[in-house]
């Protein structure tokens, strides 16, 4: 078989070598022509994947190794019989691993523990669900809410109003403008006030789900209260003073892990052994390298969440891309450039899960903490 | 022989059960009385020692655990031909570790490099000159000053006019108030505004060798001044407003490592087995317990600043503490409460060199910056 491939997507030799001739092309000059033998087309979300794309080409399946298929023309791939396979879910893990840093950063700033707070998740997705197991099994209390979604998908719910009242509200849903339960501004002024007056608003989902105008009015007026933005309204154009007001700021790469970009192959080539009823013979384990950060040994002396605090932030500390992010803002005269360029050149991190952290056998309570984080909890 | 000893005096046992009767007593209200029949007193800074405590006493030796001397009184022991051991240095490495924990912090928030930043150092004794040995084998540029030593003491010295062009200037002297070099507000508005505008200053010596009060008006002048506070003019009633506005505030704790508590006894100890001369059996590594954060391994890729700030920051995180200082000072209604429980309730920590860092054999630089760092390095 012939893949023609977006040359930006990583391992392609590692996953697909076996199952045909890989040609690589630029996803943003993708033309049909380059098509004409191809049976397999792997895009990003660079490549606009519709009629005019693939009409007339012998393409039978199309794989984006992306969470997002808004450039892909669903309707016309299923109307021509055209296999599909996106990524959905491949970085949750690495967003889970940003709110999980955040939060970290949080209970420094007010001298807590992270079961002194509880968490509100809003939209509980592939993101929403790995957070939430992951708290709930850390023993942070967690109020949840999906109306999208039934309670077997996500787990018990409570309703907006109520999970607004939790010290933490973090938000996971995608922006929809319409219908009954569009998210856009969703987090209004109305909403921010309902929140308590020292809450903390975590946005790693779209901007425009924040009234970002509002957010920062509001922060103005309470002191106390809190926000550590991920994603921004106008982005790359985003409201320097809100910037600075916020307690963590970065620029938009709370999905940016290795692991996350590299498991989007894998899923697609799942899809793909699927269609094609081939064998599953690759997994991503075999082509991930080793962590920068490889182990990280307590004794039995280390206090629990000290030593939780201490291995979160081995694996992400998103500290750094906080004072990246607003040092690269303080001295550029081109925001839209600067904020393109810190995602761009953004040095991909590591899931928590890469992280093996040692921890003595007769140290129960630490051993569950720790695997609840997510973290690969080996015994001694 | 008779050992009368401050209670709170860590590994009394260890150290002096082969050397005679221990008798502990509570240090604030010792007497002469406790030491009618004592050849050795050991004590802390609580205890006042002078002619009214020790005349018509068998007493022949005073140890104190601590780097101060001012409770005691030096002319009577020397006069009375009674040997004397304070414990000078012994938490050098503490503070050393606050300051590099201070300044991963720093380069975090400003999107830098610790070589990025130039140190100045101001009184280069036990602590100033480990931090210079440290920071020089790191490829930090240091400059440094102290008037009352030689080079051949301090390494090379610059004028502390040169000193405060440094980015980030340290203090590390006494707090003195007579002679030429006194230091009582060294740092005050006119010093202040020779630094760079967007420098930092941290104290961790004692708190009015910077006059707090033009630092406040110094920076709410110059936004982009950052000061690191251990320490407080008139503490423990310092200036609320200022704690608001340092990057790091913390309550008279640098020092304060389980390491350097202990080591303190084994000075003592040391300079006991001298003036006896008595064999120098024992040693501090015999007694210490494992620490929290036994390990931590990092592979080849790991990124040589990023490990580095990952290391200090798993021995030492000045954040929680900074933390834990602003909200219990947020809740306070008693400051001079609340600053010395803090401190009395701080958890002693380990100093760096407790850590193990594994560094692949051929990750030659990441040894070396780990090395100079002063953690222990172990090659795989
Ligand atoms: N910042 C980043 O780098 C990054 C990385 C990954 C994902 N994301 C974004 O995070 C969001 C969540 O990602 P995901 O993979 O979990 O998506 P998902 O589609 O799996 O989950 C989104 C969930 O939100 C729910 N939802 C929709 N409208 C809602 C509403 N009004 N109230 C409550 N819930 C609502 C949906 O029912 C769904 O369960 C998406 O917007 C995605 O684009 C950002
Ligand atoms: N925050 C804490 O927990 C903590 C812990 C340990 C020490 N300290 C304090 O830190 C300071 C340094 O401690 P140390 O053990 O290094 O003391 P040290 O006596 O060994 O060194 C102090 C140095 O300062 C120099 N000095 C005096 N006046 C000076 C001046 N005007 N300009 C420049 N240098 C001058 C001295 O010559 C000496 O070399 C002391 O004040 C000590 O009390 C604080």
């Amino acid at each position: 078989m012939h893949i023609v491939a977006d040359e930006n997507i990583p391992l392609l030799n590692e996953f697909f070598a076996d199952i045909g001739t890989i040609t690589r092309v630029p996803g943003r000059t993708m033309t049909a022509a380059d098509l004409a033998t191809a049976d397999i087309l792997l895009v990003r979300s660079v490549t606009r994947v519709d009629e005019a794309l693939l009409a007339g080409t012998p393409v039978k399946f199309v794989g984006t190794a992306t969470i997002g298929t808004d450039h892909i023309d669903l309707e016309y791939l299923q109307q021509a019989g055209i296999g599909f396979k996106s990524a959905p879910g491949c970085n949750a893990q690495a967003v889970v691993d940003y709110v999980l840093s955040a939060l970290s950063v949080l209970v420094d700033e007010r001298g807590l523990q992270f079961t002194d707070l509880s968490v509100g998740i809003v939209g509980v997705g592939n993101v929403g669900l790995l957070l939430r197991q992951r708290l709930e099994a850390m023993k942070v209390p967690v109020l949840a809410v999906d109306p999208l979604r039934s309670e077997e998908e996500t787990g018990p719910q409570v309703s907006l109003d109520e999970v607004l009242q939790a010290d933490v509200v973090s938000l996971h849903t995608p922006l929809t403008r319409e219908g009954e339960h569009a998210t856009y501004h969703l987090i209004n002024a109305e909403r921010l006030a309902q929140m308590k007056p020292d809450a903390c608003l975590i946005n790693s989902c779209r901007g425009a789900v924040v009234d970002n105008t509002a957010l920062l009015a509001h922060m103005q007026k309470h002191r106390d209260f809190e926000a550590i933005l991920d994603v921004w309204e106008n982005e790359p154009e985003l409201n320097v003073d809100l910037l600075q007001r916020c307690l963590l700021a970065t620029p938009h790469i709370a999905g940016y892990s290795l692991d996350g970009k590299m498991r989007g192959t894998e899923f697609v080539y799942q899809g793909l052994c699927e269609f094609f009823g081939l064998p599953v013979r690759r997994k991503l384990a075999q082509f991930l390298p080793e962590p920068g950060v490889k182990r990280v040994n307590f004794s039995d002396q280390a206090p629990l969440h000290q030593a939780l605090r201490t291995a979160i932030r081995a694996a992400y500390e998103i500290r750094v891309d906080d004072g990246v992010m607003r040092s690269a803002i303080r001295r550029s005269d081109n925001l839209r450039e600067t904020f393109d360029r810190l995602r761009s050149n953004y040095p991909l991190r590591r899931d928590i899960p890469t992280l093996r952290v040692g921890v003595p056998a007769k140290c129960q309570e630490l051993q569950n903490l720790l695997t609840s984080a997510g973290f690969d909890v080996r015994l001694k």
